[in-house]
């Protein structure tokens, strides 16, 4: 295992002792790169077919036997190979996820909150990508601040997780409501939904980046994975009150 | 009295006899607009000289003795030349206006709504406006997002307004959240309040656009004459609920 | 009924028995929004299979027997399905609206006011949500400033509204036309319709929002329904003139 | 004189026999474009010295006794040293424009029609280019779209000329509203005149570019100087109706 | 015939008699704005029908038996049914324009400047527009910057014509290469022609826009149609040279 | 002290029982949000007077005696005042911070990594704020890109850290680089630092939010304070590797 | 041979008798400009049918016997095509290119510099136009800054080529990092690679735009063909160590 | 001396033996650079005082006594202390630079071409920077595209050069134009000149990355120091045709 002070914290314990690369034709993957950084292998659906999808996924699981491999952003129809080639997946339509093998077990909790439907798949890929990446999602839906009995309901539950993502499209209030109830490090995750002109998440991405309520983090626009990395990460680190 | 149906509600009744203009050599006041749409005359002060502006403010003021009228957007030199040659004028140097004459009687009242110093200047502006176009403002500060306590704390004074404009810079969440507690009427008054990258209150105003309740109107960025102005419209119409 | 400030003027009296919520599976319904903000239910059809909008439909209206319930942005698919399915529906092919239930008895009449063919799908949407929202539309067409001499053959039958919605594409002069030619509330609808670099509308919202008029309220591009709600809210609160 | 068959229509005939450069230090002047093009000599005054300005005047007009030279954007200072040094000279200190020696006799009439005050120092520095380069300027002030009684006064006198400059700023309504009255060649003129996020001009810009009107054509905001330009060489060009 | 002074050059001569308005159903044609601009009828094809833009051609057609009618932006589709249906038809595949009648006896000649094939479409479009308007249009292809030679070959035929359209793509230098070769007044027609990151003809467009020669006017990108109007009212004015 | 789960790890412990609110005429401070939040308080100096921002240091520093009390973007005056008035204070004229009061014992530690000198007021800020909210700033100066040597010489260091934050102006390849070196929790601050069109730290904003590593999370541009708040809280939260 | 100036470093030496422009109906092929600016002829495929993509590589063939003629942008319709109608022909699916006759004899290298798979078609592009204009390319792919090992371990074999093409999107970090390793002329390639919120590239190309290290420069976003043309003109001009 | 093969080509042969940094307390100035790229040392003068730049031009001479070192974006005061300081130093007041030792001797000619006053402080600050780096720079000025003839007439000389800059401003044609007329490897250096709406320059930046001549290398807008850089890497490389 490697040992460095960047892995003090990995997702995953344990040695690799595989090659460090996989050349499927189509793709070389970095089967070293877990050792590097304390994380799992995740392949982008987008743009693949559902064969090198699937072919991903079975190397990428071969060479890490002890943990989870995951695909993103995967299509309906890789979503339905995955199904009949990949028996021990565990598939979610909506987060656009295929996740293959146990996912470690998690260190800290990490509150997804986000208003509803919309925002959903971004939510729910999210999710995964924190629980792949070694620590406990926690998803709250329906939450959005038009109706704001609901947030409140949700506050302690909300204020004492580890991590807060705040899912928010349209004009992305939701961060900046969080932000002043709790103290929680916040992940501000904005996303393209939206009526009308919102240039495709710009309007959510500038609100979340203009938060009056001070320390708020962002990603880009719809990027689930990386919130999702960045607060498995943090939420990994949490100890006991200091 | 113009008697058309577009000023069937008009902020001052009343005949006005006086000539259409009156050509003060640098400005062309036009006396005739308040007969046609029923509001008062206005200066907008920025870019003036401060004789030029107490000078256009008697000559409206004695072309209309019955009614108030404004200077918006004052400078410092030309508040402090008013003070000295308009004595009854009532000056409001966070809002930047000076008024000259007796507001009429208010129809309906405007709640105000603001987070605080930084946005009080064009909320003042906008209440100003509001009790000189006729109606009654009601100014509500230091209701940010960010202390949703205070907020709720003033909800029922905000729902029982016949209009609500919201003032907002930075993310701008105040209006969403507002539109999610009330279903009076509600205009966004998007300000250039912010730091770092905003656009000069393009995050502010994209926000308010998209705000995901319904029926929220919006003016320019520190828009409060225009805010003022049709909130005023609107609430001097108000009669008993129907 | 809910007798909060905020509903003081709903689109709708009357009590509201049924649950909270409906959960259709694929979306779960506010059934308790109209109790608190005086607004009928709204499903917004794009993106929504024609079984599913038929379904929301039939669950709204059954929750709300005694008022109208409305589909927006209902596509040409969904329209067919509700012709067969919703025998005493009505379908707007062009404003792409699907309506159940009577209308309210109308508070307020509200001109929608615009150039021609391109913008009506827009202001038919609009005007159909104000009627659902409770006042009276009056869809005013083939008004553009180019033609100016049938603007103005209009004039009395604008100003004599309660609020006036300007629809307009391209440069969008409309607005400002008419806010100098009457004194009633005014809503600028900008829409995406154009030729050339418009920038899917930002030209014409640009213009609603610098309008030389005082006054103008906007909403977001091809926003007809924003801008019928917020219409029919103003519209329900006019009473006879003071 | 060049007799070429871009010259056919020269803003002023006879030939020119001085030098076909002058360097005066800070400037090289091109003394032989208006063999070229017909068109005079203009100093641009933006970012010269008060003296520079008036040696660039005096070198000009003595190498062109028979005809007037032009210099626009002239600071105050500079405007104080022309009158003082250059005693025959025409000062316009709205327009920012000094004239030295008399204009061609003119050839067709150009109005140049504007809102207001604010959009006169564009409309006035494109009047006297007009005549500098050989036509009649038409000045109509005080005809903007949201008084449009003043602007059907006018409405004959505009349609007589023989090309129509529509200068205008904030959300430019004006030439559209013009060029659906007449059918004269018409030029928008955008001005960077607006308060709040106008974008320096730009929403004046995209409405001018956007008419709905067919056929109008612009220059970049602010760009008296182009207008003039362009609108003398068309009205040049004009013979009897055919 | 309408004598006002709006249409002293009117492109098509003599009375027009028929009623002012035909309405087809899904259009309703405005027969009377010939007479009020002395501008022929033209269709928008695109988003119409094929049967839609033969029938609007009918009725056009039908109300001026004297002159010509037009419809731009045709599909494949309707170019094929009017190849059927209208046999006296002309049509430009290329320019995608179907002509229906003969065009009037040209006043002026119009040089239409391009550099090739990509730009070919726009500049076809507005050559066809231009003879409609009652000018000569006069095409000259293969005149690119890049090849200077060849433009420089083309000189004196530019020179001679009595307005000049540049049309230009990519980074637009063609009309401020030909406005320092020629003093004819010059309407700059950028189009969307490029590759890479190119704004959709905005770099063309700032291009013209900003041209280093005074004097150039513009339009919208891709808008030849607009061109073609201006240019025409421009030629159809000229005279004898003064 | 609040014990609510959201300051579980608060960076200052110990029970505030001083009053809610503290007037002093230009600005009311929120004494309460350090018991809501855990978080210190902080005054933002641009835009006070010396006088204003000496003040406000002092009324905090009274009501929160056991505690670091600081000020940020403070100009030479209000350095030069709290040099004279306020003896203990720690002063930082290049981070532009004053801080007055103890820092709490560090939990964690923040590595602020940076290229150089330009980027150094930022940095410093953002370390001082860490420290001031209770971690362990460690400043890792001139280690930009172009000097890649001297980045690969801190990476142990780097790697060791709790959190990262990468400041960086320009083209921002920094964060980059350094979130394929390290595995743990990185905070992008981008600058506005740059030559020519760079738009304000656009550029190096944009280049954070698209970085190739996954999990990078930003702020907005030149925004210390809140990359050093969000940092602290992340840091606090360290427990023993799990 | 053409013996000017601007050709003293031609891609392929020798004489050119043929006609000077080749009419195909669809394309007029400048057959000339081999001779003026010494480079090979391009088609360029993207927007023609497969058969005028094959006709056109055939005319050029037939007029420049001696040297290789290429199109880019190859579709997969027209690569099938090229591959049954022209046996010689060298065939890139990947690069979207083909290439017909032998490439000259290479002088100079050109390092193109990729970081994997999503950026091959446009380095692959710009190195077969290397290739074809007249240098030596040398693809070097799978050295993102992510795994800055790889980078490094290629320093040596970059920093001995004449010239570095560094091919990079997202935040398109590598050509700074490149530009602080080597002091060879380096054209950075921005491409259009990326995950949400890019811009199309432009995040990539503002980045390379101002990249801290000196003397980088740049070509449109995608735009291998460019960035290939000029890595061949310098390369070909490299002479032995001055 | 540094002998890797990234210094093939340096600027100023032979060894340096000084310390690799110097610590001016303002500044610590990398003496070590030159030896790793071949280049010399540059001050960038502005936000820096006079004594600051004079210190540093002192301390980079003391260390590179055999070579030039230089200052650039000098103020008018700095220039006035170098006058007085730095007896040897060779000033340019329009290109803003001050030199001081002897430059080396050059290998290949930059022609950096140019329209006229404007561009000028642009132009010579790449002049400068060409010669200080090691190449031959050529200034050909007044030969902007609006006086063909001129640019013509310098066909010859800039064919015959090494490197092209191509300095414009406005809507920088010069590059396409250049291009067309000779092969030679072309930097075009945007400027921010220009009147109205041109956003600082962005229209001359994207004309020139858009330019319809292939192989069109760029800088930064107004980036003198970078395209001179550029030009003197690829002019030190030019060895004889082959």
């Amino acid at each position: 295992m490697a040992t460095g002070p960047d892995v003090a914290h990995p997702a995953v314990p344990g040695p690799r002792t595989g090659p460090a690369e996989a050349d499927l034709g189509y793709a070389r993957l970095d089967l070293d790169r877990a050792a590097r950084t304390g994380d799992p292998e995740v392949v982008y659906g987008a743009g693949k077919t559902p064969e090198q999808v699937v072919g991903a996924l079975r190397a990428l699981a071969a060479a890490h036997p002890d943990r989870a491999v995951l695909a993103t952003r995967v299509t309906p129809e890789t979503m339905a190979l995955c199904r009949d080639e990949l028996p021990g997946a565990r598939l979610d339509e909506i987060g656009r996820t295929v996740t293959l093998g146990s996912a470690p077990a998690p260190v800290g909790r990490v509150a997804v909150v986000c208003a509803g439907t919309s925002d959903l798949p971004v939510a729910r890929e999210c999710a995964t990508v924190v629980e792949v990446f070694g620590a406990e999602p926690d998803l709250i839906v329906d939450v959005g601040v038009a109706g704001l009995h609901r947030l409140l309901a949700q506050r302690d539950r909300i204020a004492g997780a580890d991590v807060v993502v705040a899912v928010a499209g349209m004009e992305a209030a939701l961060p900046s409501v969080l932000a002043g109830l709790v103290g929680v490090p916040l992940i501000a995750l904005p996303t393209s939904v939206g009526y009308g002109w919102h240039l495709d998440g710009l309007t959510a991405f500038l609100a979340t980046l203009n938060s009056c309520a001070p320390g708020v983090l962002c990603v880009n626009v719809d990027n689930g994975f990386g919130a999702g990395v960045a607060a498995a990460r943090i939420a990994r680190r949490t100890g006991p009150p200091r």
